[in-house]
């Protein structure tokens, strides 16, 4: 039997980056994939496509040209599903291959099928060529699917899941979207921004709740302005999906809403049930998701876990990260120590939003005397020269020495801009600090320091600009 | 006589910037404008113009999407001119007024005429209400203006220097453009994106000299590429402008361009000859520029001087330091000791390009051991999702310790990724430092982390990818 250092399941973000790191640092490595193409959720189903799609939107939209010059690009839905189409199979079937090559690179063996555990030790593999191999360490990186209530009746034509959803032959002209969370919202506002009617059903009081909840008011705000009508604490009772007649949801309201699609948005649970891993012992919980430590290990000690199958945030890129600290604690590299405290989130609805470090929600919760420092776009000489409509930056700073905590962006590329606030936050920086800066004029890095002189304002009393 | 602890000469960004900081930290200060609009260069002619007619570029040409759907947007010069005045009107008034609000607001007290010397200390303003006011302090804040060779017969209609060539009112059809620096290269880029056909004339042997050379080739390439026809080391003889006929430059090798337009844009001299410096014993250059010392003080102890009048880099968002830092000086205010030691280079060609730190150039003059790490646009997902065709981010590292020294960005928001570079150089970090970090998926700022690998490949001897 084949041993390796370190057997991956899965080639997702989590996968690769994990199994590549170990391999550069001179382990021996095997990863295995059971799907057609490398990459999971990033590449195949989920992020790529979807920000392919997004980018398309906001062409044919000129969304963001709109405050500019008052037009309206025609919307030609027929055109813009074949640019869809082509571009998303370029950037994906490109990403996947690109993934094959650096894993081929770095002398990582690949393995086709489907993995399960024979031991805590032994992986056994089922599919073309079956095999069963030996790993001192095994991490589990096979990621997750979306979950299917009974009473949806999910046919991958006109109601889908999160996985099916872009795999649509033309642009629905009205959607019904369930869930509140990052999916359900950012495939809201691409459709929205697409000229699709879409309504979001979401049995939560909020949007996206460990967001900033300013934040998701100025979502709320934009997404309705943008014509998406919104239901909160309202849940799905049935849906149905006739021959030649709209697909019909109905709400526990009674209502009744008939549209053209339907997208179920709401839950994905871990991808374990391939894996047995009954048979060492370990068990998953009710998303059939695993729990791990600060580490990334699992309860059997050689066994790690990373990326969407242990839940929350589900990012591809804190998934890579996550494969990559996994790989330092198992092989205690060199880096371990250098590791960063803090990460963005990005969320790519239209605006985006994006953040690092605390909440206001959690700076309250925690008793951290704090006060804040805010600027809208609109504030900003670039804001003005884009037509910007809305949108702002909102620094959370410690009261007893105006550390920075927390900055929280919605708007433009705020999944840019706030990699300069994961440095503010990660460096323990403070408000005088970021006053001092030099920020090229006009951009929208300017929305720091306006923040930073609004947060001054606040503290002194007197309001002030730059 | 009207008593000052601070006189301010010149309201754009390095004097507005100086005078509210000056006020903000409780001193008595006077500013004196004497044009229509508060703001200088950066609002009349100069930057904000500048940029509000690259937007209007940018979106009707779909420069950024061409490589993503391969289609032209409709050229519509007729209808977009009329867009750019109404556009940058709006964005200009807008921004002069929060500068006249911004001064007011902080209670500093606005002369309006023209300033010269009495003394070392009287400031007399000529205009509408004569006055002559005292200052403990003066600060020089009075800009440039293009400098006009006796050859070229300027007519602000089809003969322009880089202050009227915005108050056209019809896009040219063709257009020479004389000069290599930062303006001549911004305008040569803006005017070719919206369809005119453009000749840059140089009498150097390449662009921007200040600029990592690498960046300076991609440049002229996608110039090239972009229909820009390049004369390098070519001296422009003499220009007609006769009636009803085609504006012809002839140049030093003999051939003659038939162009509809012609602008001269190289050069500019320090706005001081209304100062009457001579009364107080201060010179002036052969470019009538004032020499400073660190602390931005002149020869005349009580005299300083900041932005355009003293030259290179002439940026918007380097005066306005350049007004804060002197501020900082003169009344040694508590942040004299956390002034940045880097600042940006924005540079608003299509593409953008900015710098930080040490150019490849320097390090090797310097004789300092270096590497670097670099990688294209096209090697990232997020560039592939936008089509990108071009660009790059190379990292200067110092060999002994892999300090980052320099980092250098050509391509799509160049201006807005470099305050990330910024942070990296100002705070000494490393290139391991710089791996470790965890960016959003997909963006553009994952060019650090992918040209940071880049950087270890060529260190290690093994080409490997992130």
């Amino acid at each position: 039997m084949k041993k390796y250092e370190l057997i991956v399941i899965g080639t997702g973000p989590a996968g690769e980056k994990a199994a590549v790191k170990a391999a550069y640092f001179g382990h021996s490595v095997a990863i295995i994939e059971k799907g057609d193409l490398f990459g999971g959720a990033e590449v195949v189903t989920g992020t790529l496509p979807s920000k392919t799609l997004r980018e398309t939107a906001l062409f044919f939209s000129g969304k963001y040209e709109k405050g500019l010059y008052s037009i309206d690009r025609n919307l030609q839905h027929r055109a813009s599903i074949d640019d869809f189409m082509y571009r998303r199979k370029l950037v994906t079937t490109k990403e996947a291959d690109e993934i094959h090559v650096n894993l081929m690179r770095h002398g990582v063996d690949i393995y086709y099928g489907t993995a399960s555990f024979a031991t805590a030790h032994v992986i056994d593999i089922a599919g073309k060529t079956p095999a069963s191999i030996y790993g001192d360490t095994i991490l589990i990186a096979t990621g997750s699917y979306p979950y299917h209530p009974p009473q949806i009746p999910f046919d991958n034509k006109r109601v889908h899941d999160s996985d099916t959803i872009l795999q649509i032959d033309r642009f629905p002209s009205s959607l019904c979207i369930v869930g509140g969370g990052v999916i359900s919202c950012e495939y809201a506002t691409i459709f929205a921004t697409m000229g699709v009617k879409v309504y979001l059903v979401n049995d939560k009081e909020s949007l996206l709740p460990f967001v900033d909840k300013e934040v998701t008011q100025e979502l709320v705000s934009q997404m309705t302005n943008s014509g998406i009508k919104i239901y909160f604490n309202t849940k799905i009772e049935s849906v149905t999906a006739e021959d030649k007649k709209p697909v019909q949801a109905t709400l526990a309201t009674g209502e009744i809403l008939a549209v053209d699609m339907f997208l179920y948005a709401t839950g994905r649970s871990g991808n374990t049930r391939d894996l047995h891993c009954e048979k060492i012992g370990l068990t998953t919980d009710k998303r059939e998701q695993l729990a791990v430590d600060k580490s990334y290990r699992t309860a059997v000690p050689n066994v790690y876990a990373v990326g969407d199958v242990i839940g929350f945030p589900a990012l591809a890129s804190t998934s890579m990260d996550q494969g990559r600290v996994a790989v330092a604690h198992i092989f205690q590299t060199e880096d371990l120590t250098t590791l960063p405290h803090y990460f963005p989130y990005g969320i790519y609805t239209i605006p985006e939003i994006s953040m690092v470090g605390l909440t206001e929600e959690q700076v309250k919760e925690q008793q951290i005397p704090y006060c804040v420092g805010k600027t809208r776009y609109t504030d900003l000489a670039r804001g003005r020269i884009m037509g910007a409509s809305g949108g702002f930056l909102k620094l959370i700073l410690k009261k007893s020495d105006l550390t920075i905590i927390g900055v929280h962006i919605i708007g433009h590329i705020a999944s840019e801009l706030i990699h300069y606030g994961v440095e503010l936050v990660e460096n323990q920086k403070n408000l005088y600090y970021l006053i001092g800066r030099i920020f090229n004029y006009p951009t929208l890095h300017d929305l720091y320091k306006y923040a930073a002189y609004d947060g001054l304002s606040n503290l002194s009393g007197h309001k002030i600009k730059p």
